[in-house]
């Protein structure tokens, strides 16, 4: 009997959980993505903000399933699906299925000003990461050698765009950047004085926690010296700093540094799917599934996490978290390996672990099974969750490490400027 | 009285020890680099071959001065000397010394064959290190999509040019990575079928020790599967591979990948002061210093490191290796701080600690004072030298930590491939 072929497109975390749970030597399962790795995006700003090393919060794919033959990883570009032939289109030639699982993720929106992305950098891979972090500091660096006020306060100045979990996590890891690792650093100005600031469009920031938290972040950003502004949209962003509309009066706040954290969309295979099955794309570039993340009249085709827009029942689509990607791809796995022994499942249902996010050194917010809870606690459970659930044993440790040296001396160790290119000179 | 300014052009190991040595609060000293981090070049062969990350070889220089305010680091490209007016040029503008310091190290060079650096990459800063390591990555991801056997066979054929200390750590460390890393990585083919090979002009490897520990070397490289060919001579190098002439014979080589280990030169500013202070640039781009390090006729300039030819009295001038800029380092530091008493200092001594090559897992060649030994031991010292002397106490740890993982597990964490410029798509 010929193998059950099982594509499985993107080696994110619902990628990986999918491949994990297809174990059926019966069945043939390609692993496609355009990179080698797995990354773990929750600790990418730690990347972005020198606490961390890329090595360190990415595993490579290979490793992962090293050990599981009859699974097979090809590094390559997918362009689109021929959905009648059942082939998946790629840049090294299609690759049949006969079952086929889209987890390709998000990517960074500018909501169609794309060219900002020149401008204020996002955070979403590493290349994002190790970019934004040579742009931080490298401020910090023409702050020490220039002479003009002004000019020096546009470089301390760090407007960060949107006041989601990432905004707050990069605002909090800019500040104790600003106030520990680099306080000694600059003989000509002091790195306190770098002004942070988070722009939300919205009534307030970390609109996916409740009020009660919000504000118990807010408090937290204010401590660390971290300015909130909310019901502020960006209308324009330069070199020079970004045009903002607060309460319909416009202005201008001079900054060299733009980060842009304010939203994410489909990624384009999500596109290329829904024209072939002539479905419609929905908001954020999603795709509605079935009950069993199935596409509409296509049983064979499974679409999960960030691509997947799951309603059944729901008071709100699930969120756009790891956790729904994970549990979604465990769900899909094992529903392919049952389908083959004749057997179904029932619907997915998703089990909410709770939410968190990270402000800084000893302060958090984390909503878990009905519990709310900011400070030191939910900084404790979250160094523990993140650590726990780092993919990789040997990152887990020198996380772990990496962390406990940085808390007791307040510095960050990996806070290198690294460039694409050759080098004009070497010195 | 208006403190005395010494300016070190250079944040390698020449210039942080002479930074070091400046502790005199009469003294203003100002640390130019066009990087922000000085790092551990020994290791870099590591960060290549996916054992370790960039953040765990490099320190940032504000980080290892935080502490002396009587020093401050700028981030600047210098481009020349006007040693009249005693001014550095930079970038950023002149910076006027009473004393200059150059530490500007050396460069890779092709022996004029500027266009192979596009196609056979070399090994001096961190940036070439993560491309190297991609470029290696890849060619195994490539041969798992190639049918062809030819071709899958130039993808797994890697050429290393030239028989010194690196070219030997990366054959070594990129056998490793087929044999052990990898070798359960891929479905269609065994990663134990790559084929390394060195190839040096002179008429043996690892010129520098002594006939018999080279010997103890290729016999090492043998038990690795890495083939070492002396006597050949590299006439071109392009995408499909080396052409090479061995005794008066020319062969081609196939190989996607060609490894340029083969030679440095002085750094281009060691000619600029060479220009302006009207000396000869000798062979391998150094400038003759005199017994206490100045520059012949300027007692103010000081050149150390790679870029300092130093003969006085020995047989040989002093090789450009750390341990020699380090000492330099710390005796110029030093001398300027005494000068500045009224007092002097004997002329330069060098003090040969030993010299090293690691060759792989357990396996390595060391001499130190007048004994010679390989195998274990050898490589158990090489450990032990090198996580002692890197720099930062909590790298330190780290690559300690990692090694210990990689020793047991055979494996290696860091192996991304991570690119430049944005990526083309999400997935």
């Amino acid at each position: 009997m010929a193998k059950h072929r099982v594509v499985v497109v993107g080696g994110g975390f619902g990628g990986l959980h999918a491949g994990k749970a297809l174990i059926d030597p019966n069945i043939e399962v390609t692993l496609l993505d355009r990179r080698n790795y797995h990354l773990f995006q929750p600790l990418l700003y730690q990347v972005a903000t020198g606490g961390l090393s890329p090595g360190e919060i990415a595993a490579p794919l290979r490793a992962i399933f090293e050990w599981q033959k009859n699974l097979r990883v090809l590094m390559t570009d997918v362009n689109g699906f021929d959905i009648e032939r059942k082939q998946v289109l790629t840049k090294m030639g299609e690759i049949p299925y006969d079952s086929l699982v889209l987890a390709a993720g998000a990517k960074t929106t500018y909501f169609g000003n794309d060219k900002w992305a020149a401008i204020a950098p996002s955070l979403k891979n590493i290349e994002d990461a190790t970019k934004l972090r040579a742009r931080l500091l490298n401020a910090f660096e023409e702050a020490e050698k220039e002479n003009d006020p002004d000019k020096r306060r546009a470089l301390l100045t760090f407007l960060i765009v949107g006041g989601g979990p990432t905004g707050v996590e990069l605002a909090g890891a800019l500040s104790e950047i600003a106030n520990d690792a680099l306080k000694e650093d600059f003989r000509s100005f002091d790195p306190e004085d770098a002004r942070i600031m988070i722009l939300d469009a919205g009534p307030r920031i970390l609109s996916a926690f409740s009020e009660k938290l919000a504000k118990a972040a807010a408090r937290q950003l204010i401590e660390l010296n971290v300015l909130c502004r909310s019901g502020v949209r960006v209308l324009e962003v330069s070199e020079q700093g970004a045009k903002v509309s607060v309460d319909g009066r416009e202005e201008f706040i001079p900054s060299r540094t733009v980060i842009w954290a304010a939203g994410v969309t489909g990624s384009p295979l999500g596109k290329a799917l829904a024209e072939v099955a002539k479905l419609e794309l929905l908001r954020g570039g999603k795709l509605a599934v079935e009950p069993d993340c199935s596409l509409p009249g296509h049983p064979e085709i499974f679409v999960i996490g960030d691509l997947a827009h799951f309603q059944h029942g729901l008071e709100k689509p699930l969120p756009g978290v790891c956790q729904t990607a994970m549990q979604m791809g465990d769900y899909v796995g094992d529903l392919i390996s049952k389908r083959l022994e004749g057997k179904t499942k029932p619907a997915f249902r998703y089990w909410d672990k709770g939410n968190m996010a990270v402000i800084g050194r000893n302060r958090a917010i984390a909503a878990v099974g009905g519990f709310e809870f900011s400070g030191y606690f939910a900084w404790l459970l979250w160094a523990f969750v993140h650590v726990l659930y780092l993919v990789n044993f040997q990152s887990r440790i020198i996380v772990a490490i990496r962390w406990g040296f940085d808390y007791f001396s307040f510095n960050r160790g990996a806070r290198l400027i690294t460039q694409p290119g050759p080098p004009a000179q070497e010195s």
